[in-house]
């Protein structure tokens, strides 16, 4: 087993990991910017070094900084959690190169999965359904253009080295398209630094079903059921479920199977997510993208399996097999992600400072957050604050359960995107569980007028 | 199902009636002293009524001002946690009187289960072990003698209307007797108002063993497994776990059907718990006593098999069924009760104001605690700040997790035994699995070193 972890993260999700280490007695290494100095994961490591300013090119992203410490400090693994890092090929390499394991798949898999294009090849090569596209990426507009007449409109352009909704335009035709095509390459190039496109088949109202994914060095591949994470608002999740209602147990081994094989074809090792559109039709399904590293909402796998994912990611870094045998689905859960925004100021981030505080608990209550009374929340980085999540018997109770939750929850500080997620749990589309991924935008001027009690239709 | 209910207690007993109710879409009313104004409950409830002065006689033990305030808000339940009013039977009877459900057992359940020596034999007439002892009440000190040399010394002295450990003498040799007596008595009469008293054999290093009971009104009486509750210092519990590692499936089985058998004989209804001792020869078990109210342990229970027992207290009360199916035990689950005392000081209550509050999270994790960063703590009630509950697949993993979130737990504001529950987490008795109900006595000099580092001996 790992002896020393650096945490290469911050917030929730780094007090997460710590917390894993800790109940296997790894000790941790926390690096911090400036900007968390205060956090509670530093004060609870065993180590903590400042590596920077906030600003996360010059910290969390200085990979220089990062592998100096873990060597100066006596590292054997590395946990680069989500974002930042976490899906950086060539840090991987420069951690195995430098004898320190990533935690996480090896420099050659996060390349296949991360450029979007070639996997879409190496996906369709294993027999994973993919969306109709063009066959590789599109070198000009011509190219572009060819390809989107080929497989009819309305397509999408995407970034090659795109994620987190990133570089992707929508074009409904032709006359669109050079437009859209410009545009998606200027941000492709100035979040990603690459510019290459590819165009796929817009599929129309589909949902966001993704599979969990764990695989070890013994050849173990294992898939832990599904998430329905519909819920987003310009490819930010809100709101996730596991299981899946809207999967028939047929449709669920197929899929999981699709995802068991699309991690096998990359040779994965680790904890992944193979996320899938599935279409309205709810029986053809199309490969999306393979995240390869751990997810915010993989919390909520945690509940219906019993499986501590993190514990797996560590074990696995450590050479041993999975142990965690059969693995069966109890009951239902629920994530309400909990962000520093307005959702009233088109969702402008509105970090701040933490007066009163209080989170929801009692049975089947998880609440995975960094947050404490006097804490401020710095401005730099993502504007997660918490993830409340439920567990119950059914899908209703778990939503009166998440209600319950949200009635309880007290922040004073900052606005948050928390009376829209308790708007939503009333509304009638998602209580009978036919949310797309359409539906938040469509809704949300009806969702954000909090004067208008949505009406409860849960026993319709 | 119950429309209103009243929730007749405080602390973060009365939250956690309160969020069952809510999930059961049943509204809430709170009564409350004036020391609890600033409660999380009393600004959660639907209606919140302040029935009194600070003391518990004049507000939470005020069986007219209660039902007052029922009546005058249209409840149709009362929920009276633990202590307080929950095992008075003559309020039970008030509540049926009064036309509002007493959610709880009848009066006369009560009744029979609450004078400890009118159970002893009723429970042996049903067949359930009872250690040896007086036959009924000894209605003199020349009784008790008679009575104390045909069991054998050493005995314990008991009250009939005893309970929380309160009227209890333990009797070495026949010279200890005479004062023993005449103690046990006077404490009675200020405790209970009532000094009858009774005679059984002192087990020597037993184990506390206690089963889960819930009985609906269709005569479903069931368990729902057991919970070791050894780790005790003068009869208050403070580590308990499930299921106890002590019993082979053989003897779980037939100390569950004794439980059973218990509740059947008092007509029970609602959910109870029947305590035992089990001896150090781990084959004979002896009827304590049964509490004819939900526990302040029930969590961990509810942890093992994933029923909600207020959520089934509310369910029977309405006078539905029992419905959760098939009871298995999944994994292993603690509970450290963390009390604003200072063990340092002979544990005494040390309430306040609380500064710096941070709780454990993450998986496998469960905090019921009113407690909040800027809330005061009040002098007058007992002095459960907080239970810390922890779920994993084994027992050692659970304590690692226990360990892990003691460590993350920080309290400003007032003394805990926060720290002595964590050194009780590294004794090796405790490790192994071997306290009984004199392991805290015995070994508190040496827990209460902090200075002194216990060794792990979780691996031997």
């Amino acid at each position: 087993m790992l002896k020393r972890v650096l945490i290469a993260n911050r917030g929730e999700i780094a007090l997460r990991i710590l917390r894993a280490c800790r109940e296997l007695d790894i000790e941790t290494v926390a690096v911090y910017s400036q900007a968390d100095e205060e956090a509670i994961h530093v004060q609870l490591a065993t180590h903590s070094v400042r590596i920077g300013p906030p600003r996360a090119a010059d910290s969390y992203l200085n990979q220089d900084a990062i592998l100096t410490v873990a060597k100066g400090t006596g590292c054997d693994g590395i946990h680069p959690g989500y974002g930042f890092l976490s899906e950086n090929a060539d840090f991987a390499d420069a951690c195995a190169a430098a004898g320190v394991t990533f935690i996480g798949p090896s420099g050659d898999s996060i390349r296949k999965a991360g450029s979007k294009s070639a996997a879409r090849d190496i996906m369709r090569a294993a027999g994973v359904p993919v969306t109709p596209g063009s066959e590789g990426v599109v070198r000009d507009l011509a190219a572009a253009q060819a390809a989107a007449e080929a497989i009819g409109y309305p397509v999408l352009l995407k970034a090659s080295a795109g994620g987190g909704g990133r570089g992707i335009r929508r074009c409904e035709s032709a006359a669109e398209l050079p437009a859209a095509y410009e545009a998606a390459r200027a941000e492709a190039r100035a979040c990603f630094g690459d510019d290459e496109m590819y165009l796929e088949k817009l599929i129309q109202n589909p949902r966001h079903i993704e599979f969990q994914i764990l695989a070890d060095r013994h050849g173990n591949i294992v898939h832990l059921g599904d998430r329905d994470c519909s819920i987003q608002r310009r490819n930010q999740k809100l709101i996730e479920e596991a299981p899946a209602r809207c999967l028939t147990p047929e449709l669920r081994a197929r899929m999981g199977e699709a995802a068991v094989r699309a991690a096998r074809a990359v040779g994965y090792e680790g904890a992944g997510t193979v996320e899938f559109l599935l279409d309205a039709d709810m029986e053809h399904f199309y490969f999306m993208e393979m995240n390869t590293r751990i997810q915010v909402e993989h919390g909520i796998t945690e509940l219906v399996t019993g499986v501590d994912l993190v514990r797996q990611q560590l074990r696995i870094a450590s050479g041993l097999a999975l142990d965690m045998g059969e693995v069966t689905l109890q009951g239902h859960a629920l994530e309400c992600r909990i962000n520093a925004e307005d959702p009233a100021a088109d969702f402008r981030p509105c970090p701040g400072k933490v007066g009163f505080l209080h989170f929801p608990g009692g049975p089947g209550v998880r609440v995975d957050s960094h947050l404490y009374t006097g804490y401020t929340l710095p401005p730099y980085y993502d504007s997660l604050a918490a993830k409340l999540m439920v567990h119950a018997p059914t899908r209703l109770e778990a939503i009166r359960k998440m209600r319950r939750c949200l009635e309880e929850f007290a922040l004073d500080g900052f606005r948050t995107n928390a009376e829209l997620s308790y708007q939503i749990l009333y509304h009638p589309t998602f209580v009978r569980g036919g949310c797309t991924t359409a539906f938040l935008d469509q809704c949300l001027p009806q969702l954000l007028d909090f004067s208008r009690h949505l009406p409860d239709q849960e026993e319709t």
